[in-house]
């Protein structure tokens, strides 16, 4: 997506330690134009694949999911964070680990709103390590529904999930792939 | 908001302690449709008013103030909610009691998305006794920017919260206020 390439090089910040800062856009504060265009794309990628849910994890992936959720005319659901494990029966739960915090957390979807037969499609804000969306694809797992695909607004090529998990077959559609960025610039992938 | 209220007699569970659960259609899971529908009420209702930012809190507030963003057309800003006191001179915090789980959290926002001049919308999922709402108003007021008035999609009217802002002179707008709910059913106010 030419226009998040854009943006990127516009308004994105290129910090020591592989860190891209898009706070005035994307997360923190939200172009809400923008946004709605990202649903679209998404939208306009996944377009006939009978996706018949939107899941992220709260809370920077709402957005974009909410915007996707509107665009294809389907429902969202998050996944919450929890600290703890969480052994309600009421839920599906997975643990996920974050380099960011150098910690482990849970996440958690009610069994209520993840059945058999739902056709999800993964969307984030970010896809760097993978972890998260994992995380994700293991509730549905759990949950007996189908991982569609994966979309995500910006990926970090270099840090390789996105990779691993198209070489394990998932579809994966990201509206920016950066490979490379330092002092000198931003490389993206040509897509 | 005729359809908030069919939604919270259709799809709404009232649990003891004043607990109302929206979670197929509000929050966790999320009708895009129908937030579509709940964002331009809310511009509908502050039309003309020069609103210039929506801002909300992290993570159940997200989906709502950008689906009011991007019927406004305006930059959608959401607080993050931190466990410990952020003294980074960055960054506006205040502090805010959750009765829900008995203790105080902090919310903090980037002193680059909320300026002077800034004519704020206030954008909530839940208005109850008004305290996330407040802890807002006081970013809005260390950053001298303006609030325009707050909207949120369900007011419970018997916690006091938005009377209590009301009273202040402040202009509150709920798609659904709630003055008793039991056993009996839910009692809603006329507007």
């Amino acid at each position: 997506m030419r226009l998040m390439e854009e943006k990127i090089l516009q308004e994105g910040q290129v910090l020591p330690g592989g860190i891209l800062k898009v706070g005035s856009f994307l997360n923190q504060q939200i172009d809400t134009r923008f946004l709605a265009q990202m649903g679209r794309e998404i939208a306009r990628l996944y377009a006939g694949e009978g996706v018949s849910k939107i899941m992220t994890i709260e809370a920077s992936g709402i957005a974009i999911a909410a915007a996707a959720g509107m665009a294809m005319q389907v429902p969202m659901v998050f996944a919450k964070k929890h600290k703890t494990s969480n052994v309600d029966g009421a839920v599906y739960s997975s643990t996920v680990h974050s380099f960011t915090h150098n910690t482990d957390y849970h996440i958690v979807v009610s069994r209520n709103y993840l059945r058999p037969g739902d056709r999800i499609l993964l969307v984030d804000d970010f896809l760097a390590n993978g972890h998260a969306l994992r995380g994700l694809m293991e509730l549905i797992r759990q949950a007996g529904a189908e991982l569609v695909g994966v979309a995500a607004a910006i990926e970090k090529g270099f840090q390789g999930g996105g990779d691993g998990l198209r070489t394990q077959g998932v579809r994966v559609e990201s509206l920016a792939i950066i490979d490379r960025m330092d002092d000198n610039g931003i490389l993206f992938r040509r897509q």
